[in-house]
């Protein structure tokens, strides 16, 4: 019953199986091996686009890396006042970016949304006097468990360049979102407008590996140089390399992401039933967000049953905790089971 | 024949079956796993030392936020002017510490000596006009294949300390140095007075991992919000910490560490006996330096030997290429053998 | 009818007799002249406390570098949302800072209450995946004009002292609230708890001149070396401690506050009577906001008067703008007098 | 017989008499006053180009702002080993440039020249792992009191743009080289290829005013943002814009140059008239370095003269200080006279 977070499991024995195949003999280093090269084609062959692609060890690094592509140190980047980029990663951000400041935006019915945007845009001020926003960026699927459909990102980007705002995914769950819509990759970035995409590996199935994907190469024109000095150019790349050609093999992502994603909905309707508790959010990815008695809460974790408490302010404007309430945030990963929602919902019952 | 770097190689089985071992199953994220408590234990004993240790993705992250953990940012860090962290890390140096400048050295014997610091430091002129010294970094085995005495560590750390600087051990090809010297880890770390080592496992066997080892805490106090503000708090860092568990255990590293210098050794003498070449520094650890024929270089590559040119300015001062000569570097790994070197020595009788 | 900024005037006559005579003859360069000397020791004198003082050319400056000197890069900084460090200074917080993050608080009428500080403690999260606040910043009077008593600043001071934050306070307009409250500088400094203060000049008859004043001589131990790197150690400083010198000498920069101070409540009660016109906040200093028919703003620029456009958004919670109304911001200087609000007053008649 | 240094001196009473003139009245404040658009025109006039200004406090912001324009953060800026941003400015450079590095060039009769630039780009190695020279930063008159001839410049600066890199003029004494070289200021600036001049004002003349000359104005592009957040968009800019009107009205400037000058012209053959005395370089601005027997420095400075100690190192490799002499730098401002040369003489005669 461990649903504190998909970055508890491990590697997938398919992408495990790659990274024992790849350490077999010399390779060239730095990114110039062979494991590197295809990974990146199979990215291109993915997303139906040219892509320039760059391997990084962590989503922070990489998110921190493609925004400091995106925006000059005085410039802005607006995105979900919950967004990962601004909430969970110290002040990565402002590292990378040579002190670029993140603009919180008040999610809408917990997404970003394009009157946010504007609102943000027209109090933007006077520059240079003020931090003036360079960027947009996005997560899918989201930190509440939401999914931007392909018209949203649509909208959303849109509306970003026609304010020379480039657009940039946070795709720690790519697959998720994915998995979820049922449609093509290129619908949620690059033909919807998305800039660059940080496309996570590790919360599904990889040990370690993060991709950052340019769809618009201008922008990476200098990377290899932010890469290095960022300490990012390591020496035995192939690693990163074979655990995104396994990954990606044969659609592996999305059967990945699917067990993840199926688990979290019979999760969602089994904690739906549970006396006193109601979903704050459906549940569109691998995410469930629920408000339950804090006495239950204790008694899951009595048996076992390992889940985070989340902030209160996360919560929409028009709801609140009631007395003896708490919010609490679930995550299924690849290695979460029906069998371990059936154990939840019987623990549930020791109450 | 590949001789060109020992990151060229993969992991060693060992390290390779922990990492598969450590997969299983779940376990907390962001370091708190554990493999890295235990790799930590291990380093504090094979250190005899309660070291404070960080476990990084590259030698470059490594050594940098290493780095600004000692120096503020109008600070100098001395150092040898080849010294990797001043010659072939970008400018992360800078980037990690915000601005912090390194101070290259001229190599007395190939290495850093005495009387440069002393010089160092009384140039250092007027602060705050001027850039002063705040740290040493001294790297074992050095870039030019040569190794540091504990009696020379200590000298040169003795000095820094007097003067007010901390003193940081890039140690890339650590295990290296230790395998050459025979003496105990601690006499050339801790012991000898270097307050913080960057232990390097990727060279050296394993796959991806780093350790900085802090020997001296208080250095340490911020480093966790270094380390995530740098986005190498790694998710699965069970990764990181079961690569060091094996790498550690019952010595594998310096067996590791003793077959590269061994055939180094080799290696060096092979060389000196082909024509017109000769070596530049005596092999003390898995690097060799030699200048030779230019032709019997190419000859050398034309049968499939790789290793690189390296630039004339890293000859000792009273030295100097002839017409026609080259100097060349060659780097063994753990997974090197005789047969190489055989073949390299039949490979020259080709020309 | 210049009510836009108290930027827009010059220095007053004394501050620029101080710096002719300043000029005369040689004097040692990089603030070790007498005019710096005695600046500083009458600055610890008006405050009664051994201050350590430096100067610099822009309030800008003050508050990045004395920020800097009080948070890590990995640290936040608490403020209200419409701050000047905040709203008004481009991203030169974190340019100084290397990176550290301004969280910007909902004011409660009109200023920063200890409920919102402590609810934002609450919420700062898990160290280090999270920015943690490390300092809180008063403006002194604030942006809407508002002054701080000596028992709010202590309280809130207290509050973030009791919370490990270091307290700064940008005094651009120090000496209107000073002359506002008529106690004591030490009452609302470093008695109430700040630890240091951006004593501003250039706002209140200095042609450019602001004094970063350390009440805490701990936290300026470095400092000489941030003003250096910062290209703030000016060659002929002289020219800092000359004007302050003179603007403080017989309580010149009291009698130039109460001046702007004056006329900023003349100003108050003559808008109030215009038709369709409302105050929105008391004025305390020498800043005056209200909300006035469109139609009548744009009457008086006709007529030749400049004050600028406020946002909406910083309107308290429970007001808005009807229809065809503005927020408009009027701000009087040491050179603004009770003739011009007499000239505003006409000005309004022609509409 | 000060000699210390030309910003010991205060203003000329021509540029003192602006500022006074300047303060009356109110202007637009951060650089939209009369006096700036003034300046910046008087600016493009005298060097018969349309440049974009910016002016600034001190000159180590004007260098290290316009440097930060020429090079991205992990590039080099070759200059010469003891040019002033190198030496003396602290790691401000590194600072304002977020990361980049000067790399110390050794002179050649005193400069830079060609075959030390053409050593640096040939020995600059392997991208991304390297730092790649971006930028080169010249001194005009230099720091060891020598003047680029209009072909030396442009040789270097050819050179410079051949290999991609753009190129900085320290023109701290600029006025200096102007008055010794008679030629046309564009001769040494834009015609010869210089991109970008910080034109120093504070050591010839003026208290507090330092121009930024952007001759190619695609660099300025996004200069008002790095101005801003630097701290350095002064609200009372009228002062910096009033000192350069002064300055540059009617060849003001040229003579407060040529004062210096003559009066560096004449100390030279003064000392070189004492016993044991030498010039190290010949003296063609405001500079002279000498060498001197320590009993002779020391009985001058008893008698109350003022010059510098200089670090040997400085000295051409050829040279070297005997038993009991000493390098001392004396430096000349507008405010010297004759006078002071010969009561200099009638102080070596008391030894």
């Amino acid at each position: 019953m461990i649903f504190g977070s998909d970055n508890m499991a491990g590697a997938s024995p398919a992408v495990l199986q790659a990274i024992v195949q790849a350490n077999a003999g010399e390779q060239p280093s730095y990114g110039a091996d062979v494991w590197c090269e295809q990974a990146e084609q199979q990215i291109s062959q993915v997303f139906q686009a040219p892509a320039r692609v760059f391997f990084v060890s962590t989503g922070t690094v990489a998110n921190s890396l493609a925004l400091s592509a995106l925006t000059p140190p005085w410039g802005g980047v607006l995105c979900q006042r919950d967004a990962h980029v601004l909430a969970d990663e110290s002040s990565a951000p402002e590292f990378f970016s040579g002190g670029a400041r993140l603009l919180g935006l008040d999610p809408v019915n917990g997404k970003v949304a394009p009157e946010s945007i504007s609102r943000a845009l027209a109090s933007a001020g006077h520059p240079p006097h003020n931090v003036v926003p360079r960027a947009l960026s996005i997560t899918q699927a989201n930190e509440l468990g939401l999914v931007y459909t392909p018209e949203e990102v649509h909208e959303l980007a849109s509306l970003a360049h026609r304010h020379g705002l480039k657009v940039h995914m946070d795709g720690a769950r790519f697959a998720n979102a994915l998995a979820s819509l049922g449609c093509h990759p290129a619908d949620i970035t690059w033909r919807a407008g998305v800039d660059v995409l940080c496309l996570g590996a590790s919360k599904n199935g990889a040990l370690m590996a993060e991709a950052i994907v340019f769809f618009d190469p201008s922008l990476a024109q200098d990377f290899a140089y932010r890469l290095k000095r960022a300490g990012q150019m390591a020496a035995k790349a192939r690693f990163f390399g074979a655990q995104f050609c396994a990954w990606l093999h044969d659609d592996h992502w999305l059967a990945l992401a699917r067990q993840a994603n199926d688990v979290a909905g019979q999760l969602g309707v089994a904690l739906q039933a549970l006396p006193g508790t109601r979903l704050v959010w459906p549940v569109q990815a691998n995410e469930v967000f629920a408000v339950m008695p804090a006495r239950l809460a204790q008694v899951l974790r009595s048996q076992g049953a390992v889940f985070y408490d989340w902030p209160e302010h996360a919560l929409p404007a028009h709801e609140a905790l009631q007395h003896e309430e708490k919010l609490v945030r679930f995550v299924t990963s690849f290695a979460s089971t029906c069998e371990q929602v059936d154990d939840l919902v019987a623990a549930a019952r020791c109450s």
